[in-house]
């Protein structure tokens, strides 16, 4: 059990930020409680695959009291912030309250419609466990539906697929469904022709993939479209509904759209009483506390850091290193010195786009097709969590290489199925 | 694309009666179509492992339209059959109609409250993927719930977990849940001692397992009560509420109770106009046929039927052995012959109860501990489909086997704590 007199750290999320900053914080003179409404770590980077049935849930997440197990100073609990207030230094969660001597929010982001709520509705986002199950179910009805549709026009609309957005997340998820369109579901349908599916990519900017070199942003588009993927780039939606997107004056027919274009902080970061960017993030100071109280650090998505006039991405590696950076800066502050400013280390950028198509930057090295494929391959492998995470999703992924197989493609939960 | 010129035949259910008479119909000269309101065929026998985390969803299910893929003259429909009219041989779906030749209506039955359908919200039962994905979470938050409460009178009601049924998906329940309480989970809480969790199974009559000899009901017995199981039997359930189990005078204060005592048929069962058993059973020809209705079979568990004066048992082999008879009495018609009556061969009976215990019923041969859970293990791989899900299942047991970890620890869905 920890040791009550010693100082109370308090992190908010268990996401890449918070969980690094619990573990780093193992051998200091603390005791850490972790808050999360689940009671998981998401390997998000993988959650598309999830999403579109290649993955188990439990593939891509661990729980987080079996990660921290063995760390003595630390609590788990399930539980969610619902105010701070950083004066009392007193945390009211939904089931109790909690104080703190050290507090770091790490609750991340959510995506946001651009003050477009309602298309919510119509196009699910991507951020959750249960968003990828409800986006696995949406994707595999859509053929179901179409497959006993009698009519020609009404089906081509079960057909169509649209993503919007031109992140990794969204080319990952747009070259996936072209290959299980194109190469997994084709024998198994009697009525329709799933190769016939249309993937279109919506991007508001002129390229995919805005944050890697122009050069392959051009690469990426080249393999999506080899891939069979419609790319619109330049085009802003301008309406979602049930049964389709407009895109000022062009219509797409589509009964399925997937969002996962904005990103809008966690409303715990409006309870900081501290300045936001305009996606809700907190400023924070160059050590990532929060300005006038030493004693509060926001880090991971929630923060805005600006790094020799750039901001610091919403990225994993990001929230990890703010994590681990935390740490330290508490360690220091306990032994009476100061830590130096935050600096991100960016050690490159990748995207999948299909079976042995990605892209990759490496601070100036770009490799594209076959060998950024099997660079991102590796490097997703390589930062999962756990032993046994490696070797299952290593497996799934070496069998639905050879087979074109997706080994999830089971329908759970609440159908949106209201029609007939 | 079938042959529309040939007989219809039309299976409701992909259970396995319904994919059973489906597959053995692959070489008829007729045209199949199945229809689930699910895209999967499920191994229901491991049910309680998913709802138990130890396995994932898609590792016991696989979708019908991939096990039917090369059947040619199989066609899979995701819909719902609600109305059956056999004097104009037509089933009216949530999503249209179709007519038929042949009715196959396997459509199962669901866990019943015998009248008691309030007891439901308090008791959840054990049928459905969904139904094992919303039990894993009832589990797996009470003690998540127990870590934090503060007072130990509650904490002790979370720690309570109530299994209600004798029959073996309840002794594998509670088999299962004593060992993740012992083995799996105490090293990872810093408030509760998850070994001090009571699983309690409750069964009416006089023993468990009652469709086993009483020696292998004894046997059984003895080794949940070795796992620190509470059994109790002769007691029947008065009452349910969110708070615990009134068995007549005793109270048990538990905020999870999970149901698998009673059955009910299928309502579709109702709509065929034929004689029915206290269960809602229909009661059937001798060739498994409708009484008036040679062209409509009804097999599974929505059959009843009785073999030498006893009934023919809810069971999985029963159901595909009826499935098989089925396609082979359609062929004899076909052919202008007359099809033997039904046969029920009953090859035994098997139940595991947790780690290396188990009981097993050869028709004579009596087997428990070890050697009867090797034989229940190796029986449950072999006969689940496809060849991916039992290396799967396999390995998942060997590492659960060796690290007494559980790998699908994790919460999904809608929580149920509104306490506090």
């Amino acid at each position: 059990m920890p040791d009550v007199r010693e100082p109370h750290v308090l992190v908010l999320g268990g996401g890449f930020g918070g969980l690094w900053a619990t573990r780093a914080l193992a051998s200091a003179p603390v005791r850490v409680t972790l808050v999360d409404r689940t009671n998981h770590h998401l390997f998000q980077p993988l959650l598309y695959q999830v999403a579109t049935a290649g993955l188990s849930s439990p593939d891509i997440a661990a729980p987080l009291r079996h990660i921290l197990r063995g760390q003595g100073n630390a609590t788990v609990r399930l539980d969610e912030a619902v105010a701070v207030d950083v004066d009392a230094r007193r945390v009211t969660l939904a089931h109790g309250t909690l104080d703190y001597d050290f507090l770091v929010v790490a609750t991340g982001a959510r995506h946001a419609y651009f003050g477009r709520d309602d298309w919510a509705a119509n196009a699910p986002g991507l951020k959750t466990l249960d968003d990828a199950l409800f986006i696995r179910r949406h994707l595999l009805e859509a053929f179901e539906i179409a497959e006993r549709e009698t009519d020609a026009e009404a089906r081509a609309e079960w057909l169509n697929l649209v993503v919007i957005g031109g992140d990794p997340t969204d080319v990952e998820l747009a070259g996936t469904l072209a290959e299980i369109a194109r190469h997994t579901l084709p024998r198994e349908f009697r009525h329709i022709d799933p190769r016939k599916a249309n993937v279109h990519l919506v991007e508001a900017g002129p390229r995919v993939l805005p944050s890697m070199p122009e050069s392959l942003s051009e690469k990426a588009r080249a393999q999506l479209q080899r891939l069979g993927v419609e790319v619109h780039t330049g085009q802003a939606v301008t309406r979602i509904d049930e049964r389709g997107v407009d895109l000022g004056d062009r219509r797409i027919a589509a009964r399925t759209v997937l969002w996962a274009a904005g990103v809008a902080a966690s409303p715990l970061g409006a309870q900081l009483g501290a300045e936001r960017d305009r996606a809700g993030r907190v400023r924070v100071e160059p050590d990532l506390s929060l300005p006038g109280h030493p004693d509060v650090f926001v880090i991971g998505d929630l923060a805005s850091v600006t790094q020799d006039g750039t901001p610091v991405p919403g990225v994993a590696p990001a929230a990890k290193q703010m994590g681990a950076y935390v740490a330290a800066a508490i360690r220091a502050r306990l032994a009476g010195k100061a830590a130096p400013a935050f600096r991100y280390r960016d050690y490159g950028n990748l995207a999948t786009i299909g079976r042995m198509a990605a892209v990759v930057d490496l601070r100036g090295l770009h490799l594209s097709g076959v060998v950024a494929w099997l660079f991102w391959l590796f490097a997703h492998v390589f930062f999962l969590i756990g032993f046994r995470n490696r070797i299952v999703v290593l497996s799934e992924w070496v069998w639905s290489y050879f087979t074109y197989q997706r080994s999830a493609r089971i329908l759970l939960g609440r159908s949106r199925d209201r029609s007939g």
